[in-house]
Parts: C-alpha cells; structure tokens; sequence
C-alpha cells in the first residue's frame, strides 16, 4: 500500500486523505469452502462452535467478554499504613470515542470507598446560610437535574513526566487520571438559593463522608456557576468509587475538589485551608513560594495510540488517534507532528466536541520504518495552546508534580518499539 | 410550598419556572450536636459508621453500590424450546441523562450470546465486490473509526400498548427497549471501499455468528451512509451481549438490522427475504397485506417519572421527566400534557441533543392532589409529530406490534398511584 501516491502534510510521514488500507485478506485459492459464507469467494471459512450451538440468553446486568480482561484500570501499590488511599487509572489506550464506562472511571481514594446506605446519608448546607438544610437522598431525587458530559482529571495526573524517568511508561501509566462521563445531577445553586446564601460568603467548604473526611474550598461564584451536585453518571446511579449517593461535580477543574460521598456544603468568609489544598495540589516553585488554588485543568492533549508499549509491526499506515481536552472551555484545534515537533498538522476532531470534556482526534500516518517522534497539542476554544515540557520546567522547576499538562512524546524507534522520551 | 403563587402554562398544573422545592429540612431544636457538621446549625448529626472507618481501595473494574439493585434490567419470560432467545430491557425509570450505562442496554437475542475468541472470528465481505476480502478484529482495529451516540430500539418496543391491557405496566416493561451509548467504530463505507461494489449492488446482507445466523438486508444507500461496524461502545470493547466482538450499527433504524456478533456482510442485487424481515419485524394490516421494511423508527417521547407502579406522596410539585427520539433526525420539541392531551406546554430539553440519540426533557408540574393523566409528545427535526395511539391503531390496526411510537398515557389517581391507561 505503501507505493500509493499519499498527499504529505506534515514532515515524516503524516497524510491528509483517507487511504485505502488493504488490510482484508482476499482468497488464497481453496476452492471448496464449508461455509455459505465464503462461497464463490474463494475465502475458506470454517463455522465456528459458537455459531453451532445456542449461547446463554439475557441478564439483568450485563458483564464483559473474558477476552477483553486486558480492558482494566491498573492500581498503584497499595501502602499498608494508608488503608484505602491510592489510585486506579483508565486504560486509555484500550479506549475509543470520548465516554468512560463507568468501571473504567479513574479512582483516587484518600481512605478507601465507604459502603454507603443511601437512606442513612445527609447532605448538610450550613454556615453563612439564612437557614441550614439537611437533604436526604430521596429529597434530591426530586429536585430538577442537568446532565452534561465533563472530563474528570486529578490533580496529579502526568506528573511523573515532570519527575523524568518512565520510559516503560504507557498512556494509562502516565496519563490514567483522567476520564469522561455524562454527568446528572442538581445545580448546587439550586441548593444554595432554598439555604439562602447570606451575602458575606464568598467560599464554599464542601467535605465527604469518607473516613478521611476529604475537604476542599470552592470560590462562591465557581459554586454559582456549573457546580452540581451529581446523582447519576453515564445514566445510572454513581458507583462507590465515584461517590455514591453523590458528589460535588466541579466542571474543568482538578479532580480532586469534586469531592466525593459529599455530606456538607458550609458558606465561608474564607477558604478553609484544609490538608488537600494546603499541602496537597498546590505547587511549590523553585524559590520555594506556592502556588496554591490552581483550579482549572490546562489545555492538554495526548496521543492513545500508538503509545507507550505498543509496537508497530509493518511500515504502512496508521490511524494515529487520542484525546484533548480544556478545563476553561472546548477543544478547538489538536495538530499532530511525527517529526518531534519540528512541523504540524492539523488532526481531524471526531464525533462529540464539547466544553470542559474529552475531544477525540485521529490522523492518518505513513510510518516508513523509521525513528519518529509522535506529539500532539491541542488549543482551547479560549486559545489557549498546550505548552511543551521545556515550558512547564523553566516557569514552575520540578518540585511539584501536579497541574502537568505538558506535550507528551513518544518515540517509534526502527523495530517499532514506542516509548515514552524527552525531546 | 403549594400556597407561592405558580405560573402556569398548561391545564392541571404545569408550571413554568424554577420554584423553591424547600425539601430540605431544618433545625429541630436540639442544642447539642455530636458531629461538627451540624456545628450551631441546630442540625443533630449522627457521624455513620462509613465515615469512622477507611473503606476498600481502587480496582481494576469498578462495581455498584449493593443499594442500587433495583437497577437492573428486566428479564422475559425464557422459553424452553427457544434456548438463549429473549429479551432484557433498560430500567428507564431509574436511569437520568441520556447515555445507557453498557450492562444496561437492552438485549434482544435470537440463539443466545456467542461466546466469540476475537482471535478466531472473521468478518467477510463478499457477493457483488471486486474482490471479496476478510477481515480479522486485529485488522479491524487499524482502521479509522468515527464514534456516535445514538439510541438503539428494538422494533417490538413498546408493542404492548397496541394490544392493550397492562395496566400495571412500568417504563420499563413497556418501553425498555431503547437505549443509547456512543458506538465507535469504522464505517461500513470504508471497508466496502476496500472490497469494491459493483454496480449491480443494491443490498446488503448482513449475517450474525451467533447460533441463529441472524441476517438483515440493508438497502445500499444506507450501507454506504451512516452505517458503522461498531466495536466499542461507551468507551470500551462492546460486550458479548452487544455483539463483542462486532457488531453492524445502523443509525436510526429498527435495532433488529444492527446484526450483532456480524460475520458477513454480502452484496446482493436483491434484499435476502431472512426470517427476521418476512415472518418477523414486518407489519401485518388488518386486510392481511403487510408492510415489510419499516427502517426508521418513529418519533417518540415518554415520560419515565413519573411512570408506572411509581405513587406520589404528597400534592405539591414534581419534576416531570423523559426521553425523547427520532430515527429520522434530531429532537426539535417535546410538549407535556398534564390533562390527558387537553392542553400542552413545552418541557425543556437538558443535556445532549444529537441526531438519532436519546434527549433528556424536564418540566415542573404541581400536582394537586386531584387526577391526572400525563402525556408527552415529541417533533423531530423533520416536523414529525408523535402521534396518539388512535392515530396508530386506525391506521395499521393492532395485529402487529412492531414498530408503535404512540403517544403514553399514565394516570396518578387521587392517592397517588400511577398507571398506564389509555385515553
């Protein structure tokens, strides 16, 4: 196939148009065949046993092939003097489309998943509140929802990249903490207004009822805006690693401020400063002063495939494909460059191209058998564009990990080995 | 609440606005507090066991909460001598947004589900082709893929309603068999491309490998439209129910021609006449002609709370919510009758609101206590109108049960009951 003229656009490789891939074996001369499939195609096809024979019927909850096992969140190490805490990353690169399935949802635990019975659960509103409501969980069944689709990422997502190293890793490895969801739920404004806000609260402490009682204040106007309180993903209940019964969903902002299991909602003068935004998710410079509240997730993209691990077999065509995303508005633009940055063009945005959620682009590659870099950057609908690693490092050094929306590189070497690699 | 002053907009009590629900409750006098959430808001707080513990930490593959059981979806009947044949349908009144959680999307299947190795399962294209070719999945997944969320709706969905009775009927065991994910996968234009059409081809005939051999025929000018070979779904690899390791997508239509576990697909001058398009999925009309090939679905709506078997406690005001879909296009508007068809007011329509998918409408509705019959109606983009069942009936009488978009009537009786009635 590779004898094909291809229109070039970019340097090393990157096409523009659809090509035929050939990838279809065609008949290899047999001219009996025992299948009404092949017949007069010259195709041999033998029937299967599992065409043969009925399967089992429907269930009530569907479960996943045995062949798709490979298809799984990976957790971290497991620190025995920290119960429950810890990670599960998505699969990204085993992904397709823009929708997590719910199983499949990155996790970050700060004690574990409690077991919660929905009809013990209160949600309190309290503080700077013209009265303190408490909302059982049949209450806020009832009250008007809103549904989008928003990306969750933590904080603490790519950071290893900022640390070096990780030349094994994948882009569940390194890039997991992330995923995207179609979110219902109530506006928290909706709660807010019947509490009554009183006019001196400007933040909102919003505290779990897990063990680690995990905490994080939210400036009023973010809590105003598009904040809800989320009851359902992807249609069905949230899972309890998600939060069940509820969660503060934070659209565009770092994960961990959707706090999870959420029991109070209390209006503040001031920011509570609690564990999770004092000495976790912010960032320590170089000078040693912080940065701390840093809210919206960047402007990032990243390729899912090929990427860390893979292995390319045949020089040919490949459907280079991953995901981008803004926590400050849509994705408008990913450019793909082979050539490890040294030219770009532009990928193709497929399907759902939503604000504050995953953006799917693909484009079609030449690979000629040769060393290549793939990258990928995306720019936001506020024309915001992905900064490259050397960016990150000269305006915020390497102390903290978190907030790394970095480009990401992945060297295809001669034999088609694909890792991770600093350029 | 019921004593504020409302704006109405249709008869029995469909509101307009946003009110305060004031669901939440408030202090109850006591003093002391045992938990720092309830701290001087005279809100008594008990600490649960949940949060006094740290729970389990991340897994590969995340579960449901053991108090969300209720979710399931419903299981038929299974007939002995049809081993694997049946149905399961979606808990739409449990489920909110739009996007069908995968273990949740309904089933329809003819032998059961095939328990396919990717690694030994082909797909072949052959019949009026310049060269018929097959495809294994590993080839398959070196396309380009585009990914949709569409609804899915089993032709026999809501068939009941012709027939009548089922007064005890639920959104579910009415309606359940719609859903809807977004589907990934390669266009079935591509691989056509690849293997060439002739000429003479006006059809296509797709075949299962599940025990039943289920075939469809597909006109061409669909085939090489929207029509997909989907091999994720939500995200990740369809499952065996869904037809893992592929399955023929096609967009809007009958869910019966999207063959699931598909082997084959063959170019024909002719439609195949398969069981499932003659004595099945075929309209028979009171004079005994038949109508044969009804591909879209219709343009429908219904509401899924309140629905069936579900009972109102108190008058005062709910949130009337639903679905609403088209095979032939987006959804433009869904009106809301809280008078048996009377009078109507607009709903509004949340969340996502895409070409042939599952769109989210809400209304407020203050229920005074008094009967009441709700209805919804749908328009699709095209200006189809859900039509009543009488519409229905008198134009195709009730010997087929396929393909019924009528409008659905559930009565709330003066204690709160509702039920399916017809009007």
């Amino acid at each position: 196939m590779t004898e094909k003229k291809l229109e070039k656009v970019a340097g090393n490789g990157l096409i523009s148009r659809r090509h035929l891939l050939g990838m279809g074996a065609t008949g290899v001369g047999l001219a009996a065949s025992n299948s009404v499939l092949g017949q007069n195609s010259g195709i041999n096809f033998e029937i299967p046993g599992w065409s043969r024979t009925p399967g089992p019927g429907p269930s009530n909850y569907g479960s996943r092939s045995r062949y798709t096992a490979a298809v799984q969140r990976s957790t971290a190490f497991q620190n025995p003097t920290y119960p429950g805490g810890g990670a599960s990353r998505s699969p990204l690169q085993h992904l397709q489309g823009t929708i997590t399935p719910n199983a499949l949802h990155f996790e970050r635990h700060h004690a574990g998943i409690p077991d919660i019975d929905p009809a013990g659960h209160k949600l309190v509103i309290n503080g700077l509140v013209r009265q303190a409501l408490a909302f059982s969980y049949e209450d806020l069944l009832k009250y008007p929802m809103v549904s989008s689709v928003y990306f969750l990422e933590c904080a603490g997502n790519s950071g290893a990249l900022l640390r070096g190293g990780n030349e094994d890793g994948t882009a569940q490895s390194i890039h997991g903490l992330v995923s995207c969801a179609e979110w219902t739920g109530i506006p928290l404004s909706t709660l807010l207004d019947e509490a009554g806000v009183l006019p001196e609260a400007r933040w909102v402490a919003a505290v779990g009822a897990d063990a680690a009682s995990m905490g994080r204040s939210i400036p009023i106007e973010k809590a105003l805006d598009d904040v809800m309180v989320a009851l359902f993903q992807n249609g069905e209940p949230v899972m309890p690693g998600q939060g069940y019964p509820m969660r503060l969903f934070v659209p565009g902002w770092e994960g961990n401020i959707s706090v999870k299991w959420l029991t109070q909602i209390k209006l503040t003068r001031a920011a509570a400063q609690f564990r999770d935004e004092t000495s976790k998710y912010s960032d320590t410079l170089p000078d040693r002063s912080s940065y701390q509240f840093t809210f919206p997730m960047g402007t990032k993209s990243l390729i899912t495939s090929p990427s860390g691990q893979m292995s390319l077999r045949n020089a040919g065509i490949y459907q280079i494909t991953g995901i981008a995303w803004s926590g400050s508005g849509s994705i408008s633009r990913v450019e793909v460059s082979a050539d490890g940055g040294q030219t770009w063009a532009d990928a193709s945005i497929q399907g759902l191209q939503l604000d504050k959620a995953l953006t799917r682009f693909t484009i079609p590659w030449e690979w000629n058998g040769g060393p290549a870099v793939l990258q990928s950057r995306a720019t936001d609908s506020r024309g915001n564009v992905q900064p490259t690693r050397d960016v990150i490092l000269a305006e915020r050094g390497n102390i903290s990990f978190y907030h790394n929306h970095c480009i990401q590189s992945w060297a295809v070497s001669n034999s088609g080995e694909v890792t991770n690699v600093y350029v």
